[in-house]
């Protein structure tokens, strides 16, 4: 695998924990897959090996994604948005999905009916 | 437009300044618009109403996405991910797009080349 250049991580707002919110999308089925967040660390990381790694909040640790699991995820496309504080990764899911609890996304649950 | 029942919003778990993000998806073409904040008030309006309505982090106000632009948005489908803490609209995009740059999706910008 090749290994991008260092990236330049100066468009990224990091927020007052030193973070941002990573958006996974899935190609194939272009279905938001989960939400989760990285410090600059994990963002690197993430853009120099093409691999999803995110900073877990809850342990406070870097969280390779699939480790675990077998469900990496690999990224296909990256963006920032227009002020900074978000980014959108499309990825390829590997194995079952993105959600510990066995589904394919972690956006399973309806919230409640809305008007149409 | 019909209006729904007060909805329950003991699933969702604010943070730390009483917020949540708030990821709008496409359902005609599938892509990520943008990410938004919502408070307990303007995520309760946008399910009772079915339009988006987040809270600026900015502006500290109410923000009726679209009242300025005419780009509103309109829910389609509601959901919360497996820990609650994030949100996912698939909404029907009025107007130009979401972006006040006037692109289509707040994610336009490329960031940076990944490996393949």
């Amino acid at each position: 695998m090749a290994v991008a250049s260092q990236p330049d991580l100066s468009v990224v707002q990091f927020n007052e924990h030193g973070l941002v919110p990573a958006i996974a999308q899935d190609q194939a089925t272009q279905k938001v897959l989960m939400v989760g967040y990285m410090n600059a660390d994990t963002l690197r990381e993430t853009l120099t090996t093409g691999r999803m790694v995110y900073w877990s909040r809850s342990r406070k640790e870097r969280w390779a994604k699939g480790d675990t699991s077998g469900d990496r995820q690999w990224v296909r496309e990256a963006y920032y948005d227009c002020d900074g504080d978000a980014l959108l990764f499309v990825v390829e899911q590997e194995g079952n999905g993105a959600c510990h609890t066995g589904n394919f996304s972690c956006f399973f649950q309806s919230l409640g009916s809305t008007p149409q």
